[in-house]
């Protein structure tokens, strides 16, 4: 179950210090082409009870277009990682330079930090909660209600709560939209990201204005349960693919029994599970080199 | 017009040697895996009258996953670069070595080369044609009679013909395969691509044994016009994307007036030209670099 504090739904405090980050990995040109239109015109982010920065998190690998140079900067801002000062990679100091910045002697000083991603999973307008933090649920709810198709990834036990660029502010939310191929832009899902986050900005100055008064909503979460690796043959390489019917399905429920991996010799691997799950990040590009095929998901409705 | 040598449908002797090639770009996955696959099932490949051997062509592409690492090898293999000594980045150095291997002393030992790559835009799949060259002219129109959704794209005025890869032998063919992001298979279509290499096999298999007949047949080309490089300010960046409307529109007739382009400002660019043409790599993630948003193309019938 989900560790939600109370079912009081009150933010704490207003939201005044906001970061919207795109470039966190180079070759997803969503989020860094929307945060360049931002900076381009910034009368599109500026609300009266906000302080709206952009930023483009690893300029080196967006420069380069490549998810990194050295190394992923999204799984660089663990608190050993950044105390560790033999790690002098291009995006363990790029870590350590924005932590300086933005949480100087373990203080954070953005309110909320949206970080831009897109995904070559079929996930749609997705928002990824990394803990159960009242501001970003509440967000999320409000969201969902404002826009149906958005679906809500919570990934507290991937990881990303402690070592995502996200996690140095007091509230952290990830934006994946998908399917696109890294190191292109696709209109149509540039224009709804954009939408998402004006409509982001647009709750955030209401609620400072007390004109968003509590409410308790259901919100329906998929839930991370672990990730799933190819098939490999003895060497290490894979041997097998993302089966044609699980291809682009992501959100999509999966029964047990169900085909996972089409094998390159054409026998199937079914899905063995004795659950019913929702896979997510199926046949992300970036993930083979992080040996995840898909990640496994349960589907949670809660009150907040 | 294509200069089409004659309109006898005879190819000239038997077809021997036969070179099936993939990870020219190392981070297009679907023929990388394809060619692995024919490695460890030969007898996929074996044909009585064929000498058929398989190659991966940019091994350090492959296992860094890019394209490339210091150029395109695939535009390598024109005779001043193959003769210029100054030349020595990976994949120069690699072209001479095939070159060398497949071409030596100019002499070129494969009959036909058969090269697999795939894209990021919505092409299906697409037979490539460098030249009218009767060969590969007869087994497009062999093929697109047994697979009538395949595509054929005649690229003579792209350059490919001097320094493609495929250009190394007597014969080239380019198979492209998509949409499909750069590091990622797609079950499906590497399936279709594997029973288009088969379909080629068995054709000249046939043919070498004289059961494939002189015929007469009308083929649909989409032969190259230009390159459209994406809209951009004055320092270079780009400032717009592939409309909507065209984004995975690949063979489909664009009409002058037609969306091309969504400017970041949310302004439209029309298609401005006077004639009707069926664009092809819409939004090809390797050529954002090559300052091509996508390729034009007029569609023609010929009788071959």
């Amino acid at each position: 179950m989900l560790n939600i504090p109370e079912r009081k739904a009150i933010l704490p405090g207003s939201i005044q210090q906001v970061a919207i980050v795109g470039g966190t990995h180079g070759n997803e040109l969503i989020g860094v082409y929307l945060v360049k239109k931002f900076q381009q015109f910034p009368d599109l982010i500026q609300r009266q009870s906000l302080d709206c920065i952009t930023l483009l998190a690893n300029p080196g690998a967006i420069a380069a277009n490549r998810r990194y140079l050295d190394r992923d900067l999204n799984r660089c801002f663990g608190d050993e990682d950044l105390a560790n000062l033999e790690l002098v990679g291009y995006e363990d100091k790029r870590a350590k330079e924005l932590a300086a910045q933005f949480k100087p002697e373990q203080q954070p000083t953005i309110d909320l930090l949206i970080d831009l991603h897109s995904t070559t999973a079929n996930m749609g307008l997705t928002l990824i909660l990394d803990s159960a933090d009242p501001v970003t649920m509440q967000l999320a709810a409000y969201l969902t209600t404002v826009h149906p198709t958005v679906q809500v990834y919570y990934s507290a036990n991937s990881g990303r709560q402690q070592d995502a660029l996200r996690s140095i502010a007091k509230s952290g939310l990830g934006i994946e939209v998908g399917s696109v191929a890294q190191g292109t832009l696709r209109a149509d899902l540039f224009v709804q990201m954009e939408v998402l986050v004006v409509s982001i900005l647009n709750y955030l100055e209401q609620f400072n204005q007390g004109k968003i008064l509590a409410f308790e909503k259901q919100l329906t979460l998929y839930r991370y349960l672990e990730a799933i690796d190819y098939p490999r043959d003895q060497s290490g390489e894979i041997s097998g693919m993302i089966h044609p019917q699980l291809q682009f399905k992501d959100y999509q429920p999966l029964y047990p029994g169900e085909p996972m991996f089409l094998m390159f010799d054409g026998t199937v691997v079914p899905y063995t599970g004795n659950a019913t799950v929702y896979p997510v990040f199926v046949n992300e590009a970036a993930y083979y080199e992080k040996n995840i095929a898909l990640c496994l998901t349960e589907k949670q409705t809660v009150v907040i």
